[in-house]
């Protein structure tokens, strides 16, 4: 028996997410079909993440187990040859028996791409989300550090969410830009359902004056859903960065 | 009667190419469409180049006349309320009447995105040629050098194009790189059918060892097709700049 890990890239807009379901086209599901035709069959596919629909990834994480021993470079090639165009497996390795692609993680970093401009643009709004007010990076900046730290993120997340434990650790948040393009980064030991794209939805309604820049530590600490900003759409969201 | 130009931006996947046609999707038939939604009636539509099937623009002309009198800004905010997502309108102002998107061309240039890797990408697969094989930029550019100037391209156009003089004047014709991706950036004061793709192909062909780098004063000499490269795919094709 070999254990894998693999690196993989996927443009999320036409998926249902990562997690494998018997409705709809998802990014676990074809992983799995590619997986199957190049090992055979594999056991324990677990995926570092469940990303929602519509959430790209520019460096996921993925492990599994077979019989049939491949040469890492091998199994690239094979996989890719099965994948569809919107999924890319790009590394591979070996890794010992207790790797866990979601339960080993101890950080993730995600980005949500911000197009601060009136107008559409054909090559970006896939990837993007067009704001076209003015944005006070300082501000947003100075408000996205309150969120850093061991909080209870209650106020972050949608109900529905099964997850009893709110409390996490953010490592870092911050926003750049670079001309019309403003980036948010987000890192921490663990997100819940829902969180990156509460905390930039509430960030942006800040930026555009529904909610003063001021609030953030009062909404963190009512741990209410109801006092937290709008959720920002899924096509700006991408899993940036994945460490073990 | 006002006169008018606009400046468009546009993803070519899906389009038949500018021009319109009675079969299938154009992006001078959806311009089209919009313009008459927005101003009524519009005469002498047209558009600055013929682009093929799959090629992209970042900064499109059109020009046409109506009746109607729209502030410019007014124009762009309803034209991209009528225009599919694939097509931007970012630009509009008031010309001369003697003013043609088409004839007034002084120089045009054209970039082509090459992706110098072995793997897809699902974010740029849509927008680059991928080339998985070592590139020498340095002999590139050399060999690129040599189509600068005023030459008989008839090698580099493919038979079916009506236009009798193939003698055009290339400004500038050259490669630059940036990590994975290189760019070749070509402009002119006109091209002829195909030139800019077959230019291209012939260069990666030099490159891939099909055609010696030296060769290309001889091929431009030839005046023959069969002795250039292939056809470089349209998806990696993008309208640049356009100067009048």
């Amino acid at each position: 028996m070999t254990c894998y890990m693999i690196r993989l890239r996927y443009d999320g807009t036409d998926f249902c997410g990562y997690q494998p379901q018997s409705n709809g086209r998802t990014v676990g599901g074809e992983l799995l079909g590619a997986l199957r035709r190049t090992f055979g069959s594999v056991t324990s596919l677990a995926g570092c993440s469940r990303t929602d629909s519509g959430v790209h990834a520019l460096d996921y994480r993925a492990s599994f187990r077979s019989e049939k021993r491949l040469e890492p470079q091998t199994a690239v090639r094979a996989l890719n040859a099965w994948l569809p165009d919107d999924i890319v497996v790009f590394g591979c390795q070996y890794v010992s028996e207790d790797f866990h692609a979601r339960y080993s993680v101890t950080e993730k970093e995600y980005m949500y791409r911000i197009r601060n401009s009136s107008l559409r643009d054909p090559f970006t709004d896939r990837y993007t989300l067009l704001y076209p007010g003015v944005i006070d990076l300082q501000r947003l900046n100075r408000a996205a550090e309150c969120i850093e730290g061991r909080h209870d993120f209650t106020s972050f997340t949608n109900s529905g969410a099964s997850v009893r434990d709110h409390v996490r650790e953010v490592k870092h948040a911050y926003f750049t830009r670079q001309e019309d393009e403003i980036r948010f980064y987000i890192s921490a030991d663990g997100f819940l359902y829902n969180m990156v794209r509460i905390i930039t939805g509430t960030l942006l309604d800040m930026a555009s004056g529904l909610i003063p820049y001021e609030a953030m530590p009062d909404i963190i600490a009512a741990c209410d859903r109801s006092v937290a900003g709008r959720t920002a759409p899924a096509r700006g969201l991408f899993l940036n960065k994945v460490v073990y």
